[in-house]
């Protein structure tokens, strides 16, 4: 039965952290690495087993481990990890906890990356990056998962993800979407050439876990590859719904790291209602916000994706 | 494969609905009904089906119901709608729409009520409350959620669910929490007469259901029943743990309403910190907001522990 | 020059607080005071001297009080307090903090209430309010501000008011909006019978303002008393619009207590797009979010507008 | 009295407006303008008159400009505005509204920038911005204000302002709070080299109004470059505490922009807690979020600063 329980929202930073390094480098992203000056994680845990079925019932709090208690074993171990990615510390985290705690059989870490980003400094007189000064960003961040669970003495990984979240882009132009069902209940025009506004979450999984640690950074895949190759097919293609925009991604993701196996997708229609259409000597036109409902999807892409599609979406011809 | 779209945050609020009356009574709770003259939900959609695949695989977009006809879907159904239930609305609406749109395979709607309190007005001469003014709450709400498929020509539901959520509880006194496990990652102090602070979602699902939908409302249980019974075994109680608190209050509810078959819970311990022990004179104390990480609980009762259970949850003799 | 500095977000909770009892009965109120035994504030403070100015000037920290400081001694004022009311608590801990910190020239004190309401327990075998067990509320709440400067070595109160906030109303029919100016921007459509969706924040200001503090309580003023005028007035009433409706409000409570001396309103416009205008056999309609812009009006009532328009904001005959 | 009203959240979007160009380059900014290929605002409106008394006093709607048509009229002038900045729009819209209805005595028009951020792309088969793809940012943003009055059938400014807000920055050493009151209420430990999290707002206002709506860019001081002055203040200093480099940031601000008249601040305390003080081989330490009171400084700085400060705060001499 479902019975688990843990800790949320336990925040917290390390400062110089060992820097990410190595990464494999492709056409659409010109990100190779990160600095881990501040690493910051909203992590939260959550455990289960037989063995906690009498403080519920009971109220036995004998072989209770107190959400307190968890929240300094995460932080602990934060300073305890020696390398440098935020799938590679929950990993890290979640065994050490299996090995201390032998009553408890499944455990769920989820962590949300806090991110920053560098702000400008002077280095010989000269406006550049901070070394020691950054910004705290409210923008899309990655987000990973992983669970593991003790099976004949061993732990095994029964899940894992990583993500990258509350991406919001927005192309001006170049976007369609026409040819749809009409009837009693359809009151909305074609439009061959909207902005399209999308808010994207993107995640994605290993054939692997263990690439999905860092250790071996060639076979890692960073949240900031995956945003740029959303965003270059995005400016690369002219969609005809945000369902085929999705596909293309998640199919150029696959294409470019064959190391992972299923690339997922929670995607959002925010575009904009147009208020005024014609500007005289502009092409550009006046928005407003749209009203409150707002279309989803929630897609997976796989690699039979790219054979059958080979064609539409590798666009790999546009980089030579 | 993951593979579904529809329309979320769909607002719909409609007047002098008609009534639910008839609930079947029980101790721990005066409520009798609701007048329904706001009936107010936020609801989404989702589908899916085989024949969605050439919208993501090749942008052909001819079998797609846009999601903003689903929209005007949804808000036509609510004035066609003759109950008085969220459920039932979901249900009515669910069904209607897999009737209408022959290649959906499956669709998965939820509510989400928007709550409205009586405000206070004047009645010959005296205040009372008003028939026509009422409050937009912003407290506790309930939610429900209905999944269908179609196989072999026929809807079958493959999912249900109740639930009241947000629902903000403190006791001031009379909780403790002592006895777990101590060790080089516990700070937290024992703590023998704590004010307990939780956050509850309680959701529960019918054997049958059809008992949801309110058509016959002796069978129908209001979320504002189950809220009342969580109140008042909070109240009752001596509690140990929040662990043992939502076992009790689960047992107490499948109890009242045998029609039910599962209760499940998602708490959180939100409690303050205490931050003057005495004030002489009185048994008051003064606290402040906890840090940020919560603890929390994810469990589900059945009837299985009412059987085993049953001297320390039913506490029906309290009644007599 | 602007300088000053404090803290913000400062929460407190003291149980079993003296109640609140012994309050001026209105026709439109059945509210006759309050138990206390959760008192919950959010406070901030804000402190002006020119003692600081080497602070910002020269980083020079010896005349600092520190912002951590403050925070405690607010908290330990909570315990001290003997009186009632969140305007006494914040009048009381300013003038305590004056008068420890002779350097300091002005203070601002600022409470925002976190209201707890009354849930369902048992007593005697009935189903009754719970004497230790509330509802954290998220609805509509008081809030209050005291400002005090040092003058000539006395401390003199330069600011104070008294507030509800946030609640939302809506009355579901017999408001209208005609007869505006009608041009080249003008899209929207007259309406003689619409639901009116408000959002309202009233503030009031005494003559005297130690009548604020409840030391006596017939001259104090309850936030909850203040909410079921703007109610009752609203059921009373057809409004031709928001201004005529807050208008009318504000006369109402100076009508029922002289003390004051101004009342004042925020108010914005939610009213909810209508999408079914027909509802066979039914008055009802169903209505949608409206989209975010909203209108909104700001506004003070005094005594001689009661003087002026006794007519029609005078309407005790309805009591009679 | 108080007596306005008006329209709040009105978003509008314009794609392809003009680009800013050809500004004032300073040593702690690379930024030199915008493409404006999308310019988002969220604008409101506010107006006041003795017109409008019989609306509220009365119910006479005869002299109501409707909120809805104040909507239209921002967002059709948000087509017509040829200039290339927020303030620019906000004056323009303001003045034209004047204009077109001669009752009205006041205005106020605010805005806040909804900011976009260049999101990556493909050129030439090689990674780089994209002209039509952005991403939306939720990070910091401008915001200016400005008021105009009728006086005398004539036009005024009665107050501007620019400003930047939300603005998020951590330096991760190098920063102290010692040497403050030690009392009774005292707790905080004193700190020679801690983190420092900070929250800033930071405002400004032009000695001569029209510089201020970018028709001349070399007077123009758009908020990315006070945004990189606060950084590269925080970079260059060790800051004994807020107040200190606030008032530094100030100087800076002054000096770079002599056609500015004062520099005003919202800070705000948001350190973090240190959790794990030493990691063996390394300077880094584990951090968690603070508690949620938070400190708070407001202050403005004027030439006359710059005057007596000259030497602390102008370090020109670090570019030489």
């Amino acid at each position: 039965r479902l019975m688990t329980y843990g800790k949320g929202d336990v925040f917290a930073y390390r400062t110089f952290m060992p820097p990410l390094t190595g990464l494999q480098q492709i056409p659409e992203s010109t990100f190779e690495g990160k600095s881990n000056t501040v690493f910051g994680v909203n992590a939260s845990i959550e455990i289960g087993g037989k063995a906690f079925l009498p403080s519920f019932a009971e109220g036995d709090n004998s072989l209770v481990v107190a959400t307190d208690s968890m929240k300094n074993f995460i932080q602990r171990h934060l300073a305890d990890y020696e390398g440098s990615t935020l799938e590679g510390f929950l990993d890290y985290t979640a065994r050490r906890f299996l090995e201390k705690y032998t009553h408890v059989d499944t455990i769920k870490m989820t962590g949300v990356e806090v991110p920053f980003e560098s702000a400008v400094g002077i280095k010989n007189g000269e406006s550049s990056s901070s070394d020691l000064v950054f910004k705290r960003s409210r923008n899309e961040q990655a987000r990973s998962t992983v669970s593991l669970e003790r099976i004949n003495e061993k732990m095994e990984v029964t899940g894992h993800s990583s993500e990258i979240t509350d991406l919001q882009l927005v192309k001006v132009k170049g976007n369609s979407f026409v040819g749809f069902i009409r009837d009693e209940y359809t009151t909305l025009p074609e439009d061959g050439n909207r902005p399209l506004f999308i808010y994207l979450n993107i995640g994605w999984t290993y054939e692997n876990q263990q690439d999905s640690l860092g250790t071996n950074p060639l076979n890692y895949v960073a949240a900031e590859q995956v945003k740029d190759i959303a965003s270059t097919v995005f400016d690369e293609i002219e969609s005809p719904s945000i369902q085929y925009l999705i596909y293309l991604i998640g199919c150029r993701v696959l294409e470019r790291f064959p190391q992972l196996k299923e690339v997922t997708f929670q995607s959002q229609n925010r575009t904009w209602d147009v208020v005024v259409e014609d500007i005289p000597g502009s092409e550009g036109k006046v928005y407003t916000e749209p009203r409150l409902p707002y279309g989803f999807q929630r897609f997976s892409v796989t690699k039979d994706d790219l054979n059958t599609s080979a064609k539409k979406a590798v666009t790999s011809d546009t980089y030579k």
